[in-house]
């Protein structure tokens, strides 16, 4: 059996990035991908501007803090300064630029006016109150790899250098794919030996929030030719295709022969508990996952195999998620696969569901992230184990 | 000076569901707050089914092992079964109804067909590799929480559930406006004294990624009518308003006086830094938020203060965020405020940016999360500290 790790990283170096670039405006690129690396362009900030409410002064001329000192000129934000007459200060505000000529700000609190002019009460040293050009970002700068998912904070930084437009990877475009005369969609009247389909949607949301366009084919029924039209449909509409269920050996599971007959599929047995079995290969030239058709073992594989793969062909920087050490509030005996729990976090620690099968999705809704299991390692109360919180693999 | 746990505590008290319901596609649901909470409605499984392939026996009749077993019916997933003849076994395949009179289900190798019939190597025990109907969800249980934000596997499990459609929360309408005569947009060419303005972009996308619609306000000028004309807008359209800069004391801060016309704010002195001045307040009855203008500054407020309201005028059900206590590879001289300190995390601890000013939005790009300092509590290279990775704020 492979290890959870070693099947990542087999995909990994299978993968690569499958998504064209496209040009897009700054304020469409929300959880885009960064096609290229960004440098910074301009000094942040632009020009040295106050740090204060206050009198921006020469501060060679302002010796004789008894007389005040005219004022010619005040400097608002968003307007550009004259320079400074000589023996005269400028009342201005956060964020103006400093007048060619003053080298110090001196704040509001410490100064008085008086008849057109102003009177120093205590001097700072020179240069102060001045946020001088480029303290923050210096053009030329290194700001975003390419690669980046952009946050809300990235596409303010690109934002804040004036950078209109973005260019990013196109949407990985996914085909979903369910297999099994059981399934009905939800919505529909319930009838003997029917089951709703929960995996499209538990699929559908996953590769959303990862930034995915989903092409959805539906439900396939477990014939031949019917599934050998979906696919080849995926084949070509598709970047990769998903499916759940059907790829076990059971004379029920189709999908298995069609993918072979289109292209290739190897069926991995992955040391993953719930998950097995996994298969990877290609429809005509289309990389295709196929996952377990259980609900939970849909959710895992997804997340824990399929999650860096996708990200992967989508030109995301692969980064591994670093699970967060908490305490187990509960005991779970090992087995010879990497289990993934679920488990809900409080305040005092980890609470397991009470069932882990396969079965049960209520399990992942209940609480809000994994506990990784390592092969043979037996969890028990109070123990320190590795938590991965749904979030951090959003 | 409010601590940051009492300006939150405030807001909270201060806060009501503003969004009102609508019922939507269950497929159009993910990211949306559930209005109600959810009970299964069915039975999962919905009736006993089989664990594998394999045969389903009345197993009092199998003691003969010598003996084949003829088979009577063939039953796949999804097609109803028929009682089981007295004396035969059906073939059954995973997930497939358990025939009415079977008792046991024998995974198929250990058996062998023979001639119509099955020959049984090894009988499991009474009741094997049955799943009962409603082993993983009894109708009537509950599933989620009214104010629970659906997740893929919330969607999933709806959808398990047969719910087509469901009750939620309508988008929060949230007016976002940035003050400053000094802002121009990305893309425009750059002039003396105007600085882009990057906190449209942050909190558009913060505000998005938190499921609420923004309506956008612009840029507003420094001038009274304007932002009155502005503001007036915002009330009539949005469910709460959010705006950047403009609510200091300063001769050019107009948004205050604004506000206070037409309805009332309050500013807060919060002992958090970045973050000073936050105001509070309404507009024409619409609630008022008032962030500071430094990017960062506008950053953290509305993560660490204005997140948890925004959620409450959703209806989210309000849970705390537990940080993640995380190794500090950094020391921090601690002050009089509750310090957010932008962070990376690596697999040997957390790496402080080299500027924490308020103005270096490239702080909270470089990394993952924020590092809360308590107050007068110094940070030394290995201490245990409270690290809030930004997925968990998301």
């Amino acid at each position: 059996m492979l290890s959870v790790s070693e099947a990542v990283a087999h995909l990994l170096e299978d993968s690569r990035i499958l998504a064209a670039t496209e040009q897009i405006n700054l304020m469409e690129s929300l959880g885009r991908v960064l096609a290229d690396g960004m440098l910074a362009v301009i000094d942040v900030p632009p020009a040295d501007n106050s740090a204060m409410d206050g009198y921006a002064i020469r501060i060679a001329e302002c010796s004789d803090q008894k007389k005040p000192i005219p004022l010619s000129q005040r400097i608002a934000a968003g307007h550009p300064p004259q320079a400074l007459q000589a023996g005269t200060a400028a009342r201005i505000f956060t964020g103006a630029e400093i007048p060619p000529g003053a080298d110090t700000v001196v704040m509001q609190e410490h100064c008085e006016e008086s008849g057109g002019g102003v009177l120093i009460h205590q001097l700072p040293p020179p240069g102060a109150n001045i946020r001088p050009r480029g303290q923050d970002v210096r053009s030329g700068q290194q700001m975003l790899p390419a690669g980046q998912r952009l946050r809300a904070q990235d596409v303010g930084l690109l934002a804040s250098q004036g950078i209109g437009r973005v260019m990013v990877r196109k949407r990985l475009r996914v085909a979903v794919l369910s297999t099994g005369d059981e399934l009905i969609e939800p919505g529909a009247a319930s009838a003997p030996g029917k089951i709703y389909n929960s995996n499209r949607y538990t699929l559908h949301g996953l590769l959303r929030g990862w930034g995915c366009q989903v092409i959805d084919l539906g439900i396939a029924p477990d014939q031949v030719d019917a599934i050998t039209t979906l696919m080849k449909r995926a084949a070509a509409e598709a970047d990769v295709i998903v499916s759940s269920g059907g790829v076990s050996v059971g004379e029920e599971d189709h999908v298995k022969a069609v993918v072979e007959s289109l292209g290739r599929i190897d069926l991995w047995r992955i040391a993953i508990r719930p998950g097995k079995p996994f298969a990877f290969g290609n429809v005509l030239g289309t990389p295709f996952l196929g996952l377990p058709g259980n609900p939970v073992s849909v959710f895992v594989t997804l997340l824990i195999i399929g999650r860096p793969y996708l990200f992967a062909c989508q030109g995301i920087a692969h980064k591994e998620v670093i699970p967060v050490r908490q305490q187990a509030l509960f005991g779970h005996h090992s087995s010879s696969r990497e289990d993934y729990l679920r488990v809900r976090s409080t305040p005092g620690g980890l609470e397991l569901y009470p069932s882990q099968s396969s079965g049960v999705l209520l399990s992942t809704s209940w609480g809000d992230g994994l506990v990784r299991q390592a092969v043979n390692e037996d969890i028990h109360p109070g123990d320190l184990v590795d938590f991965f919180p749904y979030s951090l693999l959003s």
